[in-house]
Order: structure tokens, then C-alpha cells, then sequence
């Protein structure tokens, strides 16, 4: 039976702080049909995908945020429409989307729902980046660790459409962790969407590295994990903010397959060979053959450095 | 007080099964003297400098290779001329060999020695890539699980030169886990050399692929884990096989500052400036700020793959 499946990456231009949810999910409505048009039975769509990136903005009273968040399960209302056209076209999907739960826990999060339109699984993401309080150096803010809690699910896989699936949120992607326990569990498509400004607000840094880092980490990280890495972005000026495009597919190889070339709505496709995944987790990257775990033990006892005595 | 270090890979081109460890000695004195020239403090050698790379012959017996490994304690009577013009010279340096203990253990081991002449450290390679047994579908062999025992010191870090300075050896840059066990300890500069051949003897695989994975690994390890990698080839052809080039030294940010451009013996430099490593160490890499352990658990306590329920 063949492992191909036809993977589309769905990038979304700028969603302005007064976009409602209607209508970014009419923009996703619209990716979903390009994508049926090209055969495509997996669908990224980017995180945080159905309002502007709030963490940007400073709230004293984080309560007052919660009109970005999702409360109750998906799908709600105004996310019906893409759920059942999805389901009809028979694509499953990733969306990323702010989370409140019942019980008043705000995560950032994901689901993938499969090709029939069953919610297959949730992520929440684990490595939030940026900062808890207002900071007056930054010419706008970064205040996920003020408006999220630590995901809370670790990195879960899941066998879905033909392949084991796994999912990560931007900041995520940065770290070999992430890769590494899903990669344990056999991944062999890492989704993920982000939301990354085109300039590191935290240091000095040349603005051209953003791009070269996103890709650099998720090039390595599909190569020495053996698996499909699909990337989603949001895009271009959000209330004043650039946020990098640069959307992609990357094999199993390291290398980049497809990519984005606009900063705005926009499908990229690629027909994922899984049985790709196969030949580095069978030779190069045989973790059985090849691992040391014995020589780990401080990544996972240790959470900061601890240099050696002068 | 400046970090600044001025250091050098010094590339070796192929060292002939017939090449004697002295003509390999005199060629690594002669790139010592084009680091004093240059003002360079620290120089890294190739993995296994001493002699061709054997593990690709078949031995029944592996005592019958013992002649490539240097028995008892560096340096030795052929090295001894190095040792010395190094400190002569105020330079400090990388080394690999095969070691072969006094109690008959085998290992594929690299060593630091600082510019006033002290061996500050030894490293043994953990990740042996290739098999233990002939195998006759591939053109050579690499019979490294064969020749050596996985390394039993761990990926150690030393204060030494004005930095905190980490090893490994060719395969281990590929491993993810081989950089975060040295950067937990707050590596800046890892050094390691490497014998890679220009074909994927395991698997299908286009050559060209080879120099990319090369520096793609160590390009993202050195972002993810904010250090530098100075990494040394031994090139070219050596008895028929074909070993790439590629030497480099790579900043913090991923940027390959120093690429060498021929398959022979070359001497690369960089001046590093050891405060770059710290920026982000402080940020995106605050690991104390970011790393999340308790999702983590798999990567030390599982070596292979455990793939969910069909």
C-alpha cells in the first residue's frame, strides 16, 4: 500500500486586531478548497490561527485577553464551517488556537483532526518563549509566559491518515527535545505552526537570521529525526508587527521541498513520501543500534546550566 | 578582559595505509606554524590524525589492527615532536587517535592539550556509527563497532584557555543529545574532527547530501545550544575512498564563519569572540527559563523507537 500523502502547508497573511473569527476562518475555508483542488489530504494551518497574536500586547489583568481564547470543546460556533468543509472534502488538519479551559487554565494549543472529521488528538505547547511582565525595552511585547500555562500533555503522537503524527508550536521547533521525544515514539510527520516576529526583540541580532533560524532548526531536526517537518506560518503586518512567512515541507533528508513565497494567504503542497522516514530510522539514525542513554542522564535531571567550577 | 580566541581547524588531507605516523606528525607541525603565523592559540586536528581511517578494512582478528592505536600515555614517541612545538609555539590543541588502554580497551579518542603544553582532557566516542561485522554489500566497510567501545567518560567540559571548552568526534555531531549534554555544563566552543566518507555506504542516499548534513548539524547545534563548533576534516582520497572536506567553524548563530575550500591539508582561522555564546544563552536558550524536563522523560530512559499501538 503505497505511504504517500498529499501534505499542504496553509499560511495566513496578517489577521488585524479587529478580524473577527468569521472571517479568518473564511480565509481558511478558502486554502481548504485550493487544497482540494490540488488533491491534498492534510492540511497545517498556523498557530493561534483565528485572531491576531495577542501576546504582543500588554494586559495588567490577564482575564482581559480571554476574548482571544476558545472556551469549551472545539468546534465552537464560529469554527463549524471549516470542520464540516474539511470533513466533506475529506482533508484532516492541524489548527492552532488559544485555549481556555473550564476550569480557568489558558494553553496554547493545537488538535489534529483527521480526514473524516474526528478530533484526533491535542497538543499544548510545552516551550513557551518570551516574558511574564511588561517590558518597557521592547518595541512590543512578547507575553506568552504571562498569558499561558506550560503545556501539560508532553508530545504525544498519533497514528492517523497512514502515519504517525505528531504536533509542536512554534518556539517548539527550536529545540531538539521536542523532535527527539516524538521521534522515540516514531514520528514521521512533525506539524507545527508559528507566529515569528522579523526582528528578536530579546537581543541584537542581524533581522536576517530570523528566517535562517527557522528554517535551520526544523532542516536539522527533520534530518536527525528522520521525519516530514510541515511549517505553517502567520505572515506580513499585524497592527504594525512583521512577522516572518518562509512557510515550508521539509523530507526527512533535511531538505526543504516546498516553500512559501508570499508574506500572505498562501498553499504550498508536497506529496510526502512516509516510507521516506523509513531509511534514516533504519540506518543513520538507528536509535537502538546508536544511542547512548547512559551518557544522557543531565538532560533530563538538570533544567539549567550548571557550568563547571572556576 | 577580552574573549576573545583565535582558533583553527587544521584539515589533514588523506593519510595513506603506508603513511607513517611521523610524515603525519611533520604535516600537522607544518600547519602549527601557519597558526603561529597567524596568531592562532587553539588548533583542531581531525579525528584519528595519526594514521589512515582503518575501520574501513576487515580484520577477523581486531588485535591485527592494533598497530593503527597508540598504547599508553600521550604523548608518544611520535607525537612527542608536536607536543612540543606546540607548546614552543604557546598553541593549545585538539587531537584524535585510536587509544588502546593498557587493559586492552579500545577506543576512538580524542584529547586537549593547552597552549602551555598540560593535557587538560580526554574525550572517547560515544556514537559509533557503522557495524561490527563484514559486510559485503558495501564497496568498504566501517567497521567501527568492531574496532572500538563506545566511549566511557561521558561528554565532559573543561575550563581551559579563557573558555569552556567540550569535544566529540565525527558520528556524535549528528546526535542532538551530544551538544545539550555539553551545553547543560555551558559549552562554548566544542571541537571535533571528523572522517566522513563522500558516499552513504547504509542507504541510498545522493552524495551531495553528505557536505549538506555535514554542516547542517553543526550549524544547528551551534544556535540551539549558543556555541561555537570548530569542526576538522581529513580529506580526500585515501586508498580509494573518497573523504569530504568541508572544515568549518561555526559562531553561535549558526553562521559558518570559516569553511575551508580544498581536500588537502589547510589551516581555516576565526577569531571567536567567546561573548557571543552568551547572548543567546541568555535568551531564546535560557535553559533555566525555558527547558521543560518533565515532558522530556524518554530521551534517557528509552534508547530506541517505541511506536504507539496499530
Amino acid at each position: 500500500m503505497s505511504r504517500i500523502i498529499n501534505v499542504g502547508a496553509a499560511q495566513l497573511g496578517p489577521i488585524a486586531p479587529e478580524e473577527s473569527r468569521v472571517s479568518a476562518v473564511n480565509r481558511m475555508i478558502e486554502l481548504l478548497k485550493q487544497a482540494k483542488d490540488r488533491g491534498v489530504k492534510l492540511v497545517v494551518f498556523p498557530e493561534l490561527a483565528l485572531t491576531t497574536f495577542f501576546p504582543r500586547y500588554y494586559e495588567e489583568d490577564i482575564s482581559r485577553m480571554d476574548h482571544h481564547f476558545e472556551r469549551g470543546d472545539m468546534p465552537t460556533p464560529e469554527t463549524r464551517p471549516l470542520f464540516e468543509k474539511a470533513k466533506e472534502y475529506g482533508i484532516g488538519f492541524y489548527l492552532g488556537y488559544a485555549e481556555l479551559t473550564e476550569d480557568g487554565h489558558r494553553f496554547n494549543t493545537s488538535i489534529l483532526v483527521d480526514d473524516t472529521g474526528r478530533i484526533v488528538g491535542k497538543y499544548r505547547k510545552v516551550h513557551l518563549p518570551g516574558h511574564a511582565e511588561y517590558d518597557g525595552k521592547r518595541p512590543w511585547q512578547h507575553l506568552e509566559k504571562r498569558y499561558f500555562e506550560p503545556g501539560d500533555l508532553g508530545f504525544p503522537v498519533w497514528r492517523s491518515m497512514g502515519g504517525i503524527m505528531g504536533m509542536c508550536i512554534c518556539n517548539d521547533r527550536r529545540w531538539p527535545e521536542t523532535y527527539r521525544v516524538m521521534s522515540l515514539k516514531g514520528v514521521e510527520i512533525v506539524m507545527l505552526g508559528y507566529n515569528t516576529p522579523d526582528v528578536n526583540t530579546s537581543a541584537p541580532e542581524p533581522n536576517h537570521l530570523r528566517m535562517f533560524h527557522n528554517h535551520l532548526v526544523m532542516q536539522a531536526s527533520a534530518y536527525q529525526n528522520s521525519c516530514f517537518v510541515v511549517a505553517t506560518a502567520k505572515a506580513g503586518i499585524e497592527d504594525g508587527c512583521m512577522l516572518i512567512g518562509g512557510s515550508c515541507i521539509v523530507q526527512p533528508s533535511g531538505e526543504m521541498v516546498a516553500l512559501a513565497s508570499t508574506v500572505g494567504d498562501e498553499l504550498i503542497t508536497y506529496a510526502c513520501d512516509l516510507d521516506l522516514a523509513k531509511m534514516g530510522k533504519e540506518t543513520v539514525f538507528n536509535f537502538a543500534k546508536h544511542r547512548r542513554i547512559e551518557h544522557y542522564g543531565i538532560i533530563t535531571e538538570q533544567t539549567g546550566v550548571v557550568e563547571p567550577a572556576e
